[in-house]
Formats: C-alpha cells, sequence, structure tokens
C-alpha cells in the first residue's frame, strides 16, 4: 500500500510518500509545496498552488490513501485561520482525487515515530531518516509528512492485526479502512 | 458577464449566480450547499460535499468569475478553524476551476447591497429581493451569496469607469481585472 502524507501550511506545505508492505515502510518521495516566492499575497492563488500541487502529487505517485496532520487552534486567531484555509485547500485536493483521508495530531505522529509526543523536530527527522534508512534526515516539513504516513501505515498495520484476532475469536468488530482513525 | 457568490461554511455554504450587463444585475440561481445531514462528522467527506457541490455549480451555470466572503476570527477559536477549513475547499474548487475569485468583506456587501454596514441580515435579504426584482427574500445564505455577487457586479461597474476616466486622461491606472478587491 503507498501512503502519502501531507503536513499543511500557507506558505510551506510538507509531503512524503511511502509503501508499506504490513511489516516495514520503504521511502518514495519527500518534498515541500512552498507559496512563499509567489509575488503575491492573494490567498487564492495561494490556494490554487497548494491544491495542484496536491494533484501533481496524487497524478505521480498514485497512493493509495492519505494522511494529513490535525491542526490545531494557533495563539495568533489570524494563523489559525490561514493554517485552516489552507489544511481545507490540500483536503479538497486529495478528496476530489477520490482518495480517502486518514487526520493525525502531531502527537499521535511524534509517538508512532518517536515513541513519544513530546519530541522535538530534530528527534522526528532522526527517527524518520532511521526508519526509512535515509541517507540524511528530511527537512521539518518533509520529515513531518512522512511521519504521518508511517504514523497511517502503523495504524493499518495494528488494525489489520486487530481484525485478524476477531476473526479468530469468531465476529468481526474492526476493519481497517482508512478513514478517519483517532 | 455571469457571477457566482459563495458565502462559505462548514455545515451550510450559501450560492447566488447573476448576470450583469454593467447597469442591472439579473438573477439566475441560488441555493445552499449543506453538510448537516450526512450522517458523518468525519471533515474531509465535509469538505468534499462543498467541492464537489462548487465543482456542479460551475460546471451547470459556467460563471465568468467569482466572489467570496471574507470570513473572520470568530470568539470560538474551534469554529474560526472549521470555517477556515470550508473556505480554503471552497476557493479551491473555483481556483481549481480556473476561475478568478475576488473577497469581500460582510461589510462591503451590506454596503453595497443595504448602504451600510450594519444592514441586518432581515434587510439584506429584502434589498436583495428588490435589487434582483425576486418574488420572495431568498433564504440568509443565498441572500448574502447574492449580495457578493451584486458587490463584485458594482464593483466591477466603478472600476471600468474609472478606468474609462483615466483613458480619457491620458492614461490607464486602473483596470478591473477580477482580482482581489479590497
Amino acid at each position: 500500500m503507498r501512503i502519502l502524507g501531507i503536513d499543511p501550511g500557507l506558505q510551506v506545505t510538507g509531503f512524503g510518500v511511502i509503501d508499506t508492505d504490513g511489516s516495514q515502510q520503504h521511502y518514495v518521495a519527500s518534498g515541500t509545496i512552498s507559496t512563499r516566492h509567489m509575488g503575491t499575497d492573494e490567498l487564492p492563488a495561494r490556494l490554487k498552488v497548494l491544491f495542484d500541487g496536491i494533484c501533481e502529487l496524487v497524478a505521480r505517485y498514485q497512493p493509495d490513501s492519505a494522511a494529513v496532520e490535525i491542526v490545531f487552534v494557533n495563539v495568533n486567531p489570524q494563523s489559525t485561520l490561514r493554517l485552516g484555509q489552507a489544511r481545507g485547500a490540500c483536503i479538497a485536493a486529495l478528496v476530489s482525487r477520490e482518495l480517502t483521508v486518514a487526520e493525525y495530531t502531531a502527537l499521535q505522529m511524534k509517538q508512532a515515530v518517536a515513541g513519544h509526543g513530546g519530541a522535538a523536530k530534530a528527534q522526528v527527522q532522526a527517527m524518520v531518516q532511521r526508519l526509512l534508512q535515509l541517507p540524511g534526515p528530511p527537512g521539518s516539513d518533509a520529515a513531518d509528512a512522512l511521519g504521518l504516513a508511517i504514523t497511517h501505515a502503523q495504524v493499518g498495520r495494528t488494525l489489520a492485526r486487530l481484525g485478524q484476532a476477531t476473526t479468530l475469536a469468531g465476529r468481526v468488530t474492526g476493519q481497517y479502512r482508512g478513514g478517519r482513525t483517532r
């Protein structure tokens, strides 16, 4: 299964693509979509860059599902609004391509990748590097996006195991459908 | 010129379509896209309904440009975040169809439609009914969306006049391009 992780932001959106065979994760691609040097502050133009960028990623890497970071209310309400709009455009791009979108908090991602929710950015980068056997640590935004994809792969594996266990017990109560999982 | 006005909201998004010949506005269609009775609270599923709904409107009515309400920070930060995400998905749908998107505040819309920024919802509904010669007042969300389209038509007309005036004076300093106009 191929997973596309997205760490949304109006200025910089991180992305990461991994393949998972159930037990191991393999790096496919990662990077950022930036609207920083557009020469315009127009929100619609920026959202178009995000939307088109994600559609291009989906076309190029053909992921089976997507994992997007759940954003929280910022100290600055204007930042909250900007981030919300960026996230809305990112999710719109994913669902417009018929992808199921799972949502995880940064805390869940850090727990899955680094073992504890308080992990610093550098720790997440180092653990993503180790888990995916990369030659160097990915950039912070790309690392978060890869971390979200890894989290989704791990959750899928756990849910599959739970499903298997319940099947053995005679009834299926859990099934991994790639939907929201929190 | 045909204008699509959008009043974004996660539960209810209002829309209104008008034709303008420069001096007069004519009603084409209006209504709402609702995610209220979906039987799910999943944000991606709701954003997909908004995205698909707006794409359907664009395909059906073939507008030349769009006007979207600028949303503000709510007293409740979670509401701000939800509204931001809904607005991001709506704008993503419009720009994905290559439409230019103008943005107006509710204050600007009320000034354009009712003559003063403090107009109550019922006043906006009544003025939209009168301006578009409708048999009855449109619903509140649809009225706001029609009001945004009317605002955009009026701004376009004013900018066109200014452009004409400056041309007569020997140099063009203003041109109506349907971009952000605040």
